[in-house]
């Protein structure tokens, strides 16, 4: 599928690795990225933070341990976590595989 | 809920109204704004365009009938819809009751 195809159905663009949780584009532009990051349980994402851009994630399915600043949340479907400028953010640990919508405002250069 | 909360599960955030669809912020900066738009059934957004800004519209959960540039796409939970910078879009009909996920970068004045 074209990273720039203007509807997608994020379940089945869900990819996973055993290695590692995965990271895909589904829309970028100087001003935006959107992506989905996809995690098998046990996987995570090192914390960290983006400098002068904002950042959420929205969890599509399953349920994941994040943190978020100084606190640790357990997230599942349907939860949105926002991660404004500076804010420390990542995956501890997916309880489950889990899938998550991230938007970044804007985009990083590279991929966030 | 303070629309700045890092962590909003959104279907418990959905508000709906028998007048028309409602729309409420969820985080809103310069760069960003995340938001919900929520649809009774019947109910619709007028096709319009953002210039210089991209926006896209997640589906949470529902389905409806959405306008994206020259298309009609009835799109259901999980349903991504990206309307980039000048890509007219806007909502013909919700099927069913309706929870939409919409961001844009950067954000509006005033609300999208």
């Amino acid at each position: 599928m074209d990273a720039q195809d203007l509807v997608q159905h994020l379940p089945a663009r869900a990819a996973f690795s055993a290695a590692k949780m995965t990271k895909l584009d589904c829309f970028r532009s100087d001003r935006l990225l959107v992506g989905l990051n996809c995690f098998e349980p046990g996987q995570g994402q090192k914390v960290h933070t983006h400098d002068g851009a904002d950042k959420f994630y929205f969890v599509v399915s399953g349920k994941a341990r994040f943190v978020l600043g100084e606190r640790t949340v357990e997230a599942r479907s349907g939860d949105l976590l926002l991660a404004p400028d500076g804010v420390p953010h990542g995956v501890e640990r997916a309880l489950e595989r889990t899938v998550v919508l991230v938007a970044m405002a804007p985009a990083p250069t590279p991929q966030c």
